[in-house]
């Protein structure tokens, strides 16, 4: 048994949603995998909460942290722990993730975050630090939620070359196209979307495709080990279409998708969001409504496509469990 | 760098693609895994031969191994080697593979699988004596070839529950079953998958079902812990089935598929082979042709589906790279 502790920033949608997960399934974590996995504290927005029947024995910040900008952390792990990063981050700073992140990883925590923004914004801050101290991030949370995208790559496509990813990687702006594919005009499918809670109050991130974008860019860095940007993918979003432009395709039995593709081709690396029709036997045509899929195309084992997974605040935080736990298990040698 | 000492037993067709996939592969796998792999040696039925470039620097064996049921193994690794079996292996005795992975465990070896039989015929015998020598065993190479099936079920899925798993796990047998959905009947379509190489001259295991029933129970028994035997699995083959029924199930929009199922359910468990006819809309209506598929139902991820990968030998050869890497990367903690 090993004992595994935690801090969660961030205590919204996700947090929450990781929070009653975590301790909903701890005895089978600890029963399945040998991992305790214990709250050392919850630091929201107006200061730090510590879970009730955990925390308080006895075990006390050296300093209270108000903020989560806070300038001290005081929950030095004692053994092993993961900072757990759920707060609403800011694509262009990165902030607060980047600091909170930072400061974790100095402190000897690993981290995995359903934030994207740090990511985005300074990853090679990020992932110096961690080599540094020897420390690991883990992102599931912060691409595809529960489509296990990252994990296919790494594990599943281990040794084999990927020379081509197309993913759709938007929940939001697939559901759009749906609609839109049987009839609805754009402005009804966005009202439907808004009303059953899958698109935002904004959805300008979604149907602009720059969601699809940070994701693809996520994947391909950490699949890839390449050291892409933002402003290195072409980004074309789907308000501009017409639904008897999907009409016609429909005809023609092609599925018009919002598509993230990253291709590697003469030397060159080119990664690019915008719509387009895909074939009646194409692995990603039957992706349809709110789900979303990927497909990697490879050398060795030729194209190996993933669909489905939990797309709400609920497969985010099944995501960092994930992580946590690919951390701490299938480790051998020799 | 880390050098892993490789001894590939049995150089038929997926012996021989794994033994090229590494060599050709060698310096790629060393620059981005920093894993050195190496043949130690190749074991053939009427002897053993030694790759000409890596070996014969001095490295002699001190007993000659005549047969792969040979009484002495005279390559204990210097570090760390991994055993990979690419044997004909009987499905009711094990061997010879039964033999060969367990005396490699006892020398100290990892082992990697592509044979079936002993994992089938004696489960409990192998995994003990890796426990008991702190070895490893993958089997990736054993299930589906280069569908990531063992993959995405412990890493993808960790830490979610699985309740219900369907795969068409079966190449020869989708292929048939989609060109009578075409037209054909039973036995033109068997002709033209034997002419294309799909087929084996004796295509009984594929089309009875005791191909996928093989693989359904290594991929329940490898993802859920389980320890069930091929006695425990429902087996019905597609011979019975005729192109009318097919075409009636067409109409309906269905397609049916030979189909392998586990299923958890009030504290037990059921597994099955059987024809069923998939809906329209479920993840695996797609999966035509000769490719494989397999669908997760989970309880915090909801339903994951994987498709696709190479299933000749190059796919086995492919995967089995893939474990290896796997056994030693990915691997942190404190």
């Amino acid at each position: 048994m090993q004992s595994v502790e935690l801090i969660l920033a961030g205590f919204g949608n996700v947090g929450k949603a990781f929070y009653e997960l975590v301790r909903f399934r701890r005895m089978r974590i600890l029963d399945r995998y040998g991992l305790d996995l214990f709250f050392r504290a919850v630091i929201r927005k107006k200061g730090w909460i510590c879970s009730p029947d955990e925390l308080g024995k006895g075990i006390q910040p050296s300093t209270r942290w108000d903020e989560m900008t806070g300038r001290e952390c005081f929950f030095p792990p004692k053994k092993s722990g993961v900072w757990v990063e759920c707060t609403p981050s800011d694509i262009h700073t990165g902030e607060p993730g980047r600091t909170n992140i930072l400061r974790a990883l100095d402190l000897g925590w690993h981290v995995v975050t359903a934030a994207k923004g740090p990511l985005v914004a300074d990853p090679a801050a990020l992932y110096k630090k961690a080599e540094s101290r020897k420390r690991k991030i883990r992102i599931s949370g912060a691409t595809a939620a529960a489509l296990p995208a990252i994990d296919t790559a790494i594990y599943a496509l281990a040794g084999t070359e990927i020379q081509r990813i197309e993913g759709i990687l938007n929940g939001t702006s697939n559901y759009i196209l749906t609609r839109m594919h049987q009839g609805l005009i754009y402005e009804e499918a966005l009202r439907e979307a808004r009303k059953k809670g899958i698109a935002e109050p904004d959805p300008s991130m979604d149907v602009d495709g720059w969601d699809t974008a940070v994701k693809l860019l996520l994947i391909s860095n950490a699949a890839l080990k390449q050291k892409l940007c933002l402003k290195d993918v072409f980004v074309e979003g789907i308000r501009g279409l017409s639904r008897e432009e999907l009409y016609r395709q429909s005809k023609k039995r092609k599925a018009v998708k919002l598509l993230g593709t990253y291709l590697a081709e003469k030397g060159r690396i080119l990664l690019s969001v915008k719509p387009e029709a895909l074939d009646g036997d194409h692995p990603l045509y039957g992706v349809v409504g709110a789900e979303k899929g990927i497909t990697f195309h490879t050398d060795t084992m030729s194209r190996i496509t993933v669909t489905g997974g939990k797309s709400d605040p609920g497969g985010a935080a099944a995501a960092l469990l994930k992580d946590i736990i690919n951390m701490y298990k299938h480790c051998i040698i020799t």
